[in-house]
Parts: C-alpha cells; structure tokens; sequence
C-alpha cells in the first residue's frame, strides 16, 4: 500500500509524477524524519528553487514530513510502528537516570534500549524500502522516471540500497551514519587523534584517553558487525546481485555532504568525495516579530539570554526547572526559554517562557548575549554562525561532543546534567556572561566559518547538480572499498616479508650452526 | 654578501622594499628555480594583480627568476655553483642509458648521481638560508618588513625553515617535497591502493605490485632518514629553538596548495588544509601569431601534431630524431616540432621545426590533433585542460607516472624511450590519432576538470589571502605532528593490550595446569 502525491494534489495509489518544467534534474530524495528532515528540507527547498524537480520518500506516520508541499511530490508507504513514542520516553528515562544517578545496571539497560530501538527503526526502514522493490508498480515507476540522483541521509540506510537497486548515482546528506561515524567508513581515521563519537574525547588525548577511544572503537565495530550490520546484509543478499554490505554501499556513494566543517570539528583525514557544508542551513538573522522585538529591546545594556533544549525534550524535570528559572529570574538580563513543561512556580518577571522560539534571528540579534542550549548540531552551528557564546547542558547523543568542540576552543562551557543546580548554573551563566573570552573566541569561529570561497548551501547544491551531470562522481572514489581488509592494510604483504625475514634468519642461523659443529667435530677430532 | 631589488630599480647591498601600496598584503616568496618557477611566477603575477606586495629571494646563478620584474622586489643571495650543467649531463646520460639499455651498475650510477646531486640542490639552499640567518641586516630588514605570509614551493624545504625562524604563516606550492610527495608525509597513504611516485603503479595493485609499492616507499623512507633528513635537522637543530625535521616543518605549513587535482591524479585520503589547484596556470587558447595560424589552418582535414620533449631535454638522440622526423614526413597531417638538436636528415615539408612554441594556444587549437609529450606536469595538465589525447615518451624524474595517470583513463598512450623505433612511433601516433576513444576520454576529463566551483586560479587566491586575513590556518592542522610515531600509529596502547591479553592468557593457562597437576596428582595418590 503507497501513496504518491504530485504537487499539492494527492492521489492514494495513483501514480502522479511531476514532469521536469525546467532544465532542472530529477531528484528521489529519501530523507530522515525529526531533525534531520529539517536540514533536508532546506536543501530541497533551496533546490526546488533552482528548477529541480523532487519526489520524496515517507512514510504514513512519518512526523514532520508531510504528504503535500509546494516543493517537492511524494511517494507514502505504509509504516505501523511509530518511534515518538519510544523516543519520548527514552529522553524521560535518560534525564532520570542522568539526574539521579546511573546504577551500572541502569545505565546498561538504557543503552540496551536504545540499541534495541535503533535496531529496530533500521529493520522498519528496511522493510519499507522491500516494499519498494516488492511492489512491481512503483519499482517500474521509480525506474521510468528516470531519476539522475537519489539524495539521501544515510543516518538509515534504506536511500543506499535503493539507489544500488536502481543503479543510480548517490548524494549523501550526512551528518550520521547506521555505524556511526562517516568518516571512519571512508577515510583512513587514526585512533590515536580521531576521537570516536560518543567518547567525550577530543583530538589531544593522553595514554588513557587513547586507551579509551579504541575501547569506545570497538563498541562501534560490534554494533557494526553483530546488529546494525546484518540488517542491511539481509537486504542487500535478497535485493542486490552479488550481495553488498551498508559499509561498501557508504563507501562507492559519489559524494558526501558533511554537515560539518573544520571550524565546528577537529582536523582530520577527509576523501576528495566529501564536501563540508556544516551551516549550510544559517542566514543572516531577520527582524524579530514586534512584540519579541520589543521585549528583546526592553533588556537595555544587560541583554538577553535565550534557553532551548532542543526538539525532542519536551519537559525536564521540576527540580530541575524551578531551579533554572530562579536563577534566571535574579539576573539582570532579560530571558527567552522554549520550555513546555508545567511553568517553574520560581519564575521570575524577567523570563518570558515560550513554546516556540525564531531561534536563528534570536541569535543574530545583537542583544543576544547567551545561548543556553542541549547541543544539537543545528544549534550549535548556528550558534558559531551568529557568533554567540553557549552554556551547553548536554543530554544524549551527540550533544556533548558537539559542545566539547565549543568548550575546547573556549567558545563555550558544559554543564553536566548529572550535576546541575542553581548554584553551578548561575556560576557557569555568569562566566559565560562576563567573560570576554567566551565571546571573543566563539566570533572567531564566525568569522572563520563566514570566510570560505563559496557558501556551504552553494556549495551542496552545485555537488549535487555536478552528479546530476557527470551521472555520478566514480573518478573522486578511491580504489580502497574493493579490496579485501587484510588486503586495504597490507597484511598479506607484511605476512610475507615476515615469512621471508623468518625462513633468512633460521637459514643464516642454520649455516652458522652448521659451521660451529663443523669446529667443535674437528676440534674435538683433534683433541681425540 | 646579496642584493635586494625594488620594483625596477636595483641596487647592490642596499634595502629597497616597497611599501605595500594597498591593501594587499605582504609576501615573501621563496621560490626553486626550473619549471617550478613558471608555475610559481604564473601565481605571483595574479598576486600582484589584486594588489600584494611580493618579495621574492632568488639566487645570483638563477636560471630563470630575474632580479628586475614589475611584479617582485628581489632579494638576490650569492650562490657559486650552478645546477644546470649537471642537469644537462644527467639528461644526455639518462636518454643514453635508456636507449643502450642499462647494465645494473649504469642504472645504480646514474641514479647514485642524481641523489648526489639532489642532495647537493639541498645543501646549496640550506647554505643560501644560513646566510640569510646569519646576516644581521637582512635578517632585521625582514623582520621589520613585517611580512604576512611566507610562499614557497617545497621541493626545496629552505621557505619552510625561513618561516619557521621569522614565525611566519606559510603557504606552499607544492607539486613535491624533499622527501617525496607531500601526502605520504601529510595524510594517511595505504600502500595497498596509493602507488609511490616513481613506481609506476597505479591505484589498482595485485600482490607483487603491492610488494613493489612497499619497496619502493622502502627507498623514500631511506632517503628522509639518511640523505636529506639530515641536512635539514643541522639548520634546524642551528637555528630553531627545540629543534625540527623537514617532516614536522611540512606538517605544520599552513595552507598546502597541491598542483593536482582528481582528475589528473588517483584518489585518495586528503587533509582539510590541502587545496588542489592543478591546472592553475591554464587558460583559453589566445589567437596564434599569423604564419603559425596560416601553417595549422594548411593541415586541413588532417589536423596538426604536435610534439615537445620540454624544458630540460636539449637534444635527442641522432638516430631517434631522425625516425621520428620520417615517420612524421609519411603522415598527411602537419606537424610542429620543439626540436633543439641537428635538422634530422628525414625531415619532411609538413614539419616545421621550431625553438619554442605557444604550447598552450596551440593545445587549445581545434586543428591540434594529438600532443606528442615527454609527460612534464605541467604539459599533461594542458593537454586535460585543453582536451588534448597524449603520446608520452617519458624520460625521466615524474613523467611516467604523470602519463600512466593518462594511459590509464584512456586518454594517452606511453612509448618508452628503451623499446623507441620508427615502427612502434607510427603504430601508437595512429592509434592515438585514429581511435576516438583517446580523443573522448580526455574531453571527458577536460570536461571534469572545468566544472569546479571556483578556478584553480581563485582557490589558489583565496587561500593565501585566508592565510593573510586569519595569520595562518592552525585550525586546519590536525594534532598528528605532535605526536611520537609509535603514539600515533598506537603501538603502545596495542603493546599493553597485548601484554594484558599475554598476561590474562598465562594466568588461565597456570589456573589449568594447577587444576590438572592437582587431579593427576590425587589419581596418582590413588592408584599408589
């Protein structure tokens, strides 16, 4: 059972496919849904706007992926099984256990869970995507269409295999991947500078630390391996001839867009294929709604300190709450916090709370003073944008490396929710505040971030177009995903010199004992 | 004892430097002589273009880079012997080896000769930098000129070392180091898919080529260690405070500009400061000067051939010459010949025999059919640019390599010198003439190399005026140079993984027997 919707007009199970009006190409887009669709879908917009034509993937309990838009047409599969629910209570239990405390066992119990529901969200995607390739109507559809290029978020890797399964050329929106980083897939990454995602590390490690990171490593070749890994295994033997695995599929993918870049990130080994548009999705900030404006103005000298936790919390805990908002509440600035819990009884005149918030023209407002946020990639890259220092109380996921990135070029600071109160709040707020350096350092970064040759959204766009042009990009994909591993790290070759190195020192070792008895026989010929 | 030059006016041992007359920047430029130089003074000139005062240090035995030009005041240093008659030498003694075939120890001798005198190119620098260190006046006068920026193309480490003494960014022009190519010392480089220059090979290796690849990286790795390593660590461990390699200097420069790109060359693993600009120095064909115009418009049909053995080659070979010169009389096209020895004997009326030629507008003529090429990166480089199939005969130094970059994508076919008759000259002119294949592929690259999202030229630009903006591009530079080899490549934390594990395994062992002797022990005590 699908959908397929051309332009604001929506059939069930009628096939309508936008004819390119324009000199634009054919694009199949099979995104991510939550965040990540929000980063998509200003590419496409962006797209869209430049004359291409664009069919996207969802599926029909998709979040915030709708059915109609003006941008682009869509094709709707059925998918029973709904994530919110599981991520909501995931985030409640994570900010529990954070806030209480883990027990280990907890602690292993949460991680199961979310491995488990991770697993999960890749086996439904999985079988989405079989349900493309079982259904004969749309697979002759998707093929008569004459896509130039599926752009995906391999995040899920479903876009991988059906670009394989149409044998068209693939454009990655990537800032995850299903085995964690991309980098690590594509690239050479040394683990003794590389700091893997999720070890809190950063790219000056000491002996420990280095320890720590393969451990951390190896955590992520398990999941790899033993559940991520045959997901993607399964699908591939069935649907792709000669089998594939979701690391090669990432591998021969022709270009990646790294929503990245070496201002946010640390230093390291990149392929000629990857392209960094980390802020792609800033602009410059535009006028506040009246109302807003005039409560940011009302702040005089002090300014505004603005507070998001991000799309997925919906509420923290009480406690928690009612002691931001008295800290808040004694300070002189006035304050903007997105919070959808029941309102902190310690609220004080100077905190307006809101459900929603234009949080990129708050950032660029010259008022603005502070950015408390949970770390999410968009935030803190539009933090960097706008140049606003950021006091990061980090949940889950990515957040703490993201603000680690801050905090290690002194553009930011952590707070560990474990650990929060009033009073570390207020100190950490104040520092933030009256700190010169904090500022100073993170419109370096700006100004850093600001100065490239080309804007990162031209910049994803033209990758795009190119591929669209030279169907594919194969020439910028090193040699390196056909070979065997033992083959990629030269081990046969190591293998055989040891070998050689072996049977050349027991021969000279052979003769010199030769040689020796030889002495000893005549010597003690003599002696006899 | 030097000269520093002032835009025209030059006076021996007086300090003449311009003052930036706007706001451009202040550069220092620390050249090598040769072909490296036109590529070099091809960026100065588009520097002086957009306003940066250039001071560029030159030698009084130059070659090529005048003391007096418009576009650079000079520092002229004194330096007795010159190269060049070596160079010639080595040439003729190259062509001669090559066609007589060479004897094991001719081959070992020609090559001992050229490491010598490689070596000595590096002694020669490194005394012309001293000198510079060690004359107060100069040193202070560059001080005091307060440059932004030193450029430099390290095929000589000199520039490197001088930045490093005067603490200024840098930024290189690089096609090679003193130890190879840049990337094996700057990124990652797998052995098992990334061919070391000279080898040969190409990104697609069976098991003898990887073991080839690895010997020949063997003869690198001796060369840094034993033959110019240390000419480096003397001025170094002289004249930088804590010491440095000609390996850490490479690794700490600013912004590489690599005079390559994925086009011409394999992929493979690339660091964030690294920025291709091969192809730089190309440009549209300009109109041809009149007689030329009328001898290439006289071809008709047929089309011209082209042919150049470049800057370092004087004179081949009589007998080559003269079957070269015959095969080209049968041909129904026109030729024009770069030819500096005696008129072959075999000359015919289509061949026009010059001294030098407007290569490039001639590679961009659509009359040009085919470029017969010793393989000079910069002539491959125009011939992609331009769309032009290649017949490489390579002689020496990076030329086989740079054809086999060709030869491989089907856009150019090698000779070699050794097997080079009038029989295999006419086949493989034919082939690259008539095959269409030849002419397709390498307008598929030229295609490829234009499509970028800003000129070579621009990029170029753009980065050493980053460089200029932000006193360097430290957050490019990954940490790897700061750490000992065994850290980085993680030997020891593998080593005390290995001693655990070793240790762990032992302990389960002793566990075993101890259990073992005991129920033997008890059996014997039975039985007995």
């Amino acid at each position: 059972m699908y959908r397929v919707c051309g332009g604001l007009a929506c059939f069930s199970l009628c096939l309508i496919f936008l004819v390119p009006s324009c000199s634009g190409g054919n694009i199949l887009v099979y995104p991510v849904d939550g965040s990540h669709w929000i980063n998509m879908k200003i590419l496409l917009e962006e797209l869209h706007a430049r004359g291409h034509n664009i069919t996207v993937i969802r599926v029909s309990t998709s979040w915030y992926i709708k059915e109609k838009s003006p941008i682009y047409s869509s094709i709707t599969l059925e998918m029973e099984e709904a994530l919110e629910d599981f991520f909501d209570v995931f985030v409640k239990e994570q900010i529990k256990v954070q806030r209480e405390g883990a027990s280990m066992l907890s602690f292993f119990k949460l991680n199961k869970d979310f491995l488990s529901m991770l697993t999960q969200a890749h086996v439904l995607w999985c079988d989405v995507t079989k349900d493309i390739f079982e259904n004969e109507d749309l697979a002759k559809q998707i093929t008569d269409s004459k896509y130039d290029v599926v752009l995906t978020d391999p995040a899920i890797g479903g876009g991988l295999v059906l670009a394989k399964y149409f044998n068209l050329p693939v454009v990655l929106n990537v800032r995850w991947i299903p085995v964690g980083e991309g980098h690590f897939v594509l690239a050479p990454s040394p683990l003794s500078y590389i700091p893997v995602p999720g070890s809190g590390l950063t790219d000056r490690m000491d002996f420990i630390q280095r320890l720590k990171n393969i451990f951390f490593n190896c955590i992520t070749k398990f999941q790899e391996l033993f559940l991520v890994g045959p997901i993607y295994d399964d699908i591939c033997s069935k649907y792709i001839e000669g089998g594939c695995s979701i690391v090669s599929l990432l591998q021969q993918a022709d270009i990646w867009l790294f929503r990245s870049d070496f201002v946010f990130d640390f230093p390291r080994p990149t392929m000629p294929n990857v392209v960094y548009i980390g802020g792609f999705q800033c602009k410059p900030a535009e006028p506040l709604p009246a109302d807003l404006e005039k409560f940011v103005q009302s702040s005089g000298e002090h300014g505004v300190i603005i507070m998001t936790l991000g799309t997925l919390v919906n509420a923290l805990p009480q406690d928690v709450a009612n002691e931001i908002a008295e800290v808040f509440s004694k300070m002189p600035q006035k304050v903007i916090w997105k919070h959808k819990g029941d309102r902190p009884s310690t609220l004080g005149n100077n905190t307006l709370i809101v459900d929603w918030m234009p949080q990129k023209d708050l950032l660029g407002h010259p008022q603005v003073k502070v950015f408390v946020a949970h770390g999410g990639t968009n935030g803190v890259q539009e933090a960097i944008y706008h140049g606003v220092p950021v006091l990061g109380i980090p949940l889950f996921f990515d957040q703490y490396d993201n603000l680690l990135r801050l905090q290690e070029r002194g553009a930011g600071k952590i707070l560990q929710l474990a650990d929060l109160n009033g009073r570390n709040f207020e100190e950490g707020l104040k520092e933030v505040l009256h700190n010169s350096s904090y500022r100073q350092n993170i419109q370096r970064l700006s100004r850093l971030h600001k100065d490239k040759p080309m804007s990162p959204m031209d910049q994803a766009i033209f990758w795009i177009e190119y591929v669209i042009r030279h169907k594919g990009a194969r020439h910028l994909i090193s040699e390196a995903y056909k070979m065997p591993w033992y083959s990629y790290h030269s081990l046969d070759v190591v293998l055989l010199l040891l070998a050689v190195g072996a049977v050349l020192l027991y021969s000279i070792y052979g003769v010199f004992r030769f040689l020796c008895c030889r002495r000893k026989i005549k010597t003690k010929t003599k002696l006899n």
